[in-house]
């Protein structure tokens, strides 16, 4: 990707950015972050991960974060710091090229209502709609073609990025980031059925989001029938996932690209759902589960650890021959039971 | 969230609607509609399912939508139906604040061709597009930012949310709801291969969706290779869902989050796909079909009932042990047949 | 569909260009493209599946392209050449309604930067967004409501249908098709975590799509932690998939609908994910493979051929039964092979 605005630091402010120990020249400029491999001359590189020590050696960069116990096999200038990649990650946003980009004020093709509340340093894209009574809060960022309804609060520096669309009466906390075709506050799934066919339920709650949330591209949280669906603080949500009216998710939880939760389930706090999973309605799932990807969880789960479902793929053939033994296995427990009884009375007769 | 615009109705006003029978004051108004636990004193709420039963001598609420039976064990003032759910159905519609709240007329940034056809009362919201030859029925709502393609039809009192797409050469019915970021018409899958690379099939059919169709926030539904796809009346389509070319769907049928139907094939009338469920292509699944949560369907089916795959989670340690065996379940098979064999043998010796 | 521009074709046309052998009358015009049952006299249609042999003799076609070890079978004019079904793909493009449909130029309502630079004959469509940088090459369709973001570049001849997002600097290769709803270059999901809560990784990579691409609706593509996500040339990704950050997909590959492939996976060339695969991250996926429907991939895969996992549905009541027994997998192997042993023993005892 072409660099939008170059940016340089020293490795000097760097350090002093990081609370790292530069071990090398704090006047040396770095102007990019790159990986132990393609990171050249003017780069900036991390070692996080023990798989890639023997990378180390080898790499071109100005300078490594490194953890001080790795700090000796640094071929060239190092930040020393505990958690690397937490330093990577600080490091990335010095580096962002967006940061700051956004131009200050309503551009002439945006539509937004009189009764709209604009912060401080709000940029409002090209094409935008903010409907009647919304409230943007201080330095946000509304991408090209996002459409904010009525009444609904974006809080403080939050970026939405092109094309999102939230609906009316939806609230969302501050320095959240929506990406495009993310949908927030469309009507939850909701019907009666007369014997005959369906009567929509109004949806009349709202959603709730969180301080620094993140919602992924082509994500949908509904909006609560009666009451409100709740996101957390630090929630955060990839690409592509469905999250049902009413649902809750606590603070600090994780959902990674494609999860669905079916509505009213409560996830807790600390919680990573894996690629995938499907939980079904009105669960509650406890504080700090792990669910791996692509599983089904049908029942509530009341202790922390590491749960999954499925199974992984193998050659067709093979799993032809097991997948339909899958059909009989009730059956093959029942008749290995009869084995056991019958070897048993033997034993015994 | 907030309420947008307040309604106010008397337990008299509400009686008469639902063809209910009102124990209490005619003239007392209620100004919300809440859950049981939640109503406060300005509130109706309703009782629909006997695992809130529990909950109805202690609610604040007004009155109290309810089935006879249970008419005794209410608190305060009651309208009694046989089918409260349907009741609630019908409160959350009447207490909805979009309802009716859609200005008439085209917002000045709305780009409509000049061969479009636009009904009577008709609000096309700010930054819409609609191309020529479209036609949009009496009472159509196109929310900020939709845009229909050329020659696409909408039927009378239908709803599209803001950011919908809808193609070229569409027809949606009557009362339909599409929602934010869904999608109609887009290409189905179709390509073919000269066994070296992939060429393209253009889509050359349409999408026809009937009356009282509602379709969840970024769904797909994709427009016919030859001939269409067609989406019956009064199918409910949630979330994240994807529809593939020339997919039947029958009148009444519900499709949750999250659902993916391959190409071809047809789904009957009153059928109930949960969530995450996936249908293969050029399948046939009769009327009254229930299909549960993330079961994938590779067979037509004949017969109405429910119908299930996959394996609910577990803890990781136990679920890793099972799936290693899941891999030899053929095996383990044979092994207990030649077992069984041995033992009639010995016995028979 | 309403045909939105009638075509009309001689079969002597027809035949010059699929360099087909017509047997019939060179100078009847046909005006539709259709299935063998649907055909009417002035349509043309194609045999490309033996199942639908059995058509044959009662189509009312004009015309039928066929495999001529079948024309003798015909009942009216054909075109006989090898490989019917790419006849049909490049029939079905002759008839499409849309190519060359979009008028050139900008449209006024759209808002493109000073920076941007297009090529020649270019279609912007109304409500549009180019920001300040972008490259968007000759004979180009962007559908109304799209958002280009800065400095990122769209190939010759490619089209962006209505609604479409990508992010600043991405690349896009020629003759592209990117459906509505879709996204292109948003963050991947990337988080450092500090032993409380996140910490945003900003996502400095791009995404480059290679040459003859086509991105279903609703689709995201994410952009690279560093370095960038990388699609091939020739790929073609359903509506629904999610790819997340630094994947590769090799050249000819073809992903179906609701496919989902985690972050830093390779897939090879040649390859085809079912509808709804799941790819953990950090795989290598070879080229060749194939993996049906529903599959989870939790392993790199090495050898070319067809993966499966997964269980198909069955009626709810013997699944319960199975699904139960799933759980105790690992026990019942367990005990089979204590039979084994105590039979083995017992026939030598």
């Amino acid at each position: 990707m072409k660099t939008l605005t170059p940016c340089a630091f020293t490795l000097g402010e760097l350090a002093e950015r990081l609370k790292a120990r530069l071990v090398g020249d704090s006047d040396h400029r770095v102007t990019g972050l790159a990986t132990l491999l393609d990171a050249g001359p003017d780069d900036i590189t991390f070692l996080a991960n023990k798989t890639y020590l023997k990378y180390l050696p080898e790499t071109s960069a100005a300078a490594v974060l490194v953890h001080p116990a790795y700090g000796d096999e640094v071929p060239c200038a190092r930040l020393e710091l505990d958690n690397p990649y937490l330093g990577y990650a600080e490091l990335s946003r010095l580096f962002d090229p967006l940061a700051g980009q956004a131009p200050e004020g309503v551009h002439p093709s945006a539509v937004v209502a009189e009764s709209v509340h604009l912060g401080a340093r709000v940029s409002v894209g090209p094409q935008c709609v903010i409907e009647a009574g919304a409230v943007i809060g201080d330095g946000c960022v509304i991408g090209a073609g996002s459409i904010i309804g009525a009444h609904s609060e974006i809080g403080a520096d939050s970026r939405l990025h092109a094309n999102v669309t939230v609906y009316h009466g939806v609230s969302v906390g501050r320095r959240a980031i929506l990406h495009s075709g993310c949908v927030v506050g469309a009507d939850g799934f909701g019907f009666a059925h007369d014997g005959q066919g369906w009567h929509k339920i109004a949806q009349l709650g709202g959603v709730i989001v969180g301080d620094d949330v993140e919602i992924g591209s082509c994500s949908s949280i509904d909006r609560g029938a009666l009451g409100d669906t709740l996101i957390g603080n630090d929630v955060k949500i990839d690409s592509q996932v469905q999250i049902a009216h009413n649902v809750q998710v606590g603070d600090h939880s994780a959902l990674a690209g494609c999860v669905g939760i079916a509505g009213s389930t409560r996830v807790g706090r600390h919680c990573m759902l894996g690629g995938g999973v499907g939980l079904s309605g009105h669960l509650t799932i406890c504080d700090g589960v792990q669910v791996t990807g692509m599983s089904l969880v049908t029942n509530s789960i009341h202790e922390p650890g590491v749960y999954s479902s499925g199974t992984g793929a193998m050659p067709n053939g093979l799993w032809r021959k097991n997948a339909v033994r899958f059909k009989q296995l009730d059956d093959l427990a029942k008749r290995l039971a009869r084995l056991e009884r019958d070897a048993s009375g033997a034993a015994q007769g």
